[in-house]
């Protein structure tokens, strides 16, 4: 696990530039603004934006020119905790630990931080597009970047999983829908994020294809990973509501396969992953990391 | 008022293509798209994607070219809609004599059709953008277009106006901050879809300041005709319910200022718009249309 280490790096430069990339906004929106850092603090993992900038750096690229898309994408990773927490949706009063944002801002003001974070995400696109505005070839990989993950976050992926998981609740939920809700609510934007990392890095297209492999079967890991925790870890150690999906009724893999099939298949997962990353091009020290990330996230313990 | 019929032209050309710019939705996400197609629906006023549409053209663009981005922001402004119609928001039950989306749909699923709304338009965006990839100045215009609009309806325009709206509820407001709400939560997107209309037509820098004035003093106007309109009007003419504002202790232009000073301030932004529009270079045709429909927007009765 020496490989997983090296991701720390990443970390603070992803901590060191969330706020700065944020839009620079009025005194009068000081509240709107705290909400949007309440839910971007220091607690998060970072891995979608850890994968964006292991992708392009593995690809190639320069990891520095790569920072705002990784920040956009944290942005959006917490504008969907947001929406998601709300006493409509999953009705969570506890997240990573801390109280969640409609908890601390109330629910209007945890709406519209949301709406808010999500458009930064674009604002910070559109900035960096209009900087590469006179460098046609750089200005295309950051628009492939930019399409991947407006795709993975919107109503064909990640707002499409969340819409299927509320109105799966408290339903009998066919093997087949339940992976349908997987791949966007969870697999979609983390897929999108290594996709645009790779376009970023200057990948070709038959790498671009292996790696959106690998992070659809991530993806789908980390959210059958996320609910055996859901049944097995406590509250504490979880950070935030321990055995909400079984009382909210909601479609999991342990629910709609058992706990059993739940980890062969998360195993099964990880393995064509790993196999995917094998295909691409890059070299050996990233396919491991590329390998011991998809292992520590299968195996976490919150 | 002839010329402001002639704008009826582009209502179907929107109409016709609003659907039409969706993504394109797997069938298990056939209630999300219902619920983001309802609010769309046939009865909106197409105000923001007219003006952009109005602008492109006069500044020598090709309308049909414009489409997609016209589309999108009315998918911003629907979303808005729904948004701010939510219970934790402004609480209503009405929007354009229909129930709200929340209201059919259900506070989850609206509060998800309003992010795939948000997510569609910058889908929309980058699916043009990567259509032009391979023309560099067409690709800039568009750019620069989806950059003003991203930045009107984010955290410092549209969603800034709407988050000081909520928490000035029921507080004595500065006629400073109530500006600040009105240019953020109405002007802000008004003026952006303007602005990127005058950028896809091709519109020199000049002409973009002009216009930008004139989007600005429109939209201001606009907000305090709605204003004025919430206290004058009758609920079954107006679509929505009447005297909201004053119920919620919102702040408005009339509870500010007085009646009598809305209607001068609203003179005052029409005249204000219609001499910001004189100073572009556009055919006096176009400047005809432009004022007519600032005219127009803040004598509606609705």
């Amino acid at each position: 696990m020496n490989h997983f280490q090296d991701l720390y790096r990443y970390r603070e430069l992803i901590d060191a530039h969330l706020e700065e990339e944020l839009p620079e906004l009025d005194s009068k929106s000081r509240t709107l603004l705290e909400a949007m850092r309440y839910t971007l603090g220091a607690k998060g993992k970072r891995i979608r934006p850890f994968l964006l900038l292991l992708t392009c750096e593995s690809a190639g690229g320069d990891v520095k020119e790569a920072v705002p898309y990784a920040c956009a994408v944290e942005f959006i990773h917490a504008y969907s905790l947001i929406h998601d927490d709300l006493p409509a949706m999953d009705d969570d009063d506890l997240r990573r630990g801390e109280p969640t944002n409609h908890k601390v801002f109330g629910e209007g003001m945890a709406i519209l931080a949301g709406d808010g974070l999500l458009s930064a995400a674009f604002e910070v696109f559109h900035k960096d597009y209009l900087i590469y505005l006179d460098r046609p070839e750089q200005l295309k990989r950051r628009i492939r970047a930019g399409a991947e993950i407006a795709k993975g976050c919107g109503c064909r992926g990640m707002v499409a999983g969340q819409a299927s998981d509320l109105e799966a609740e408290g339903l009998v939920v066919s093997p087949d829908l339940l992976d349908y809700i997987h791949l966007g609510k969870t697999a979609a934007l983390i897929r999108a994020a290594i996709c645009a990392g790779a376009y970023l890095g200057g990948a070709d297209e038959p790498d671009i294809r292996h790696f959106s492999d690998y992070g659809e079967n991530l993806g789908l890991a980390f959210q059958i990973a996320d609910d055996i925790l859901d049944v097995t870890a406590e509250t504490e150690v979880l950070g935030k509501t321990a055995g909400k999906d079984e009382k909210a009724h909601k479609a999991t893999y342990p629910s709609v396969h058992g706990l059993e099939a739940a980890r062969e298949r998360l195993l099964e997962l990880t393995t064509r992953a790993a196999d995917a990353v094998e295909r691409t091009s890059v070299n050996d020290g990233y396919k491991d990391q590329f390998t011991d990330l998809a292992r520590a996230l299968a195996h976490r313990e919150h």
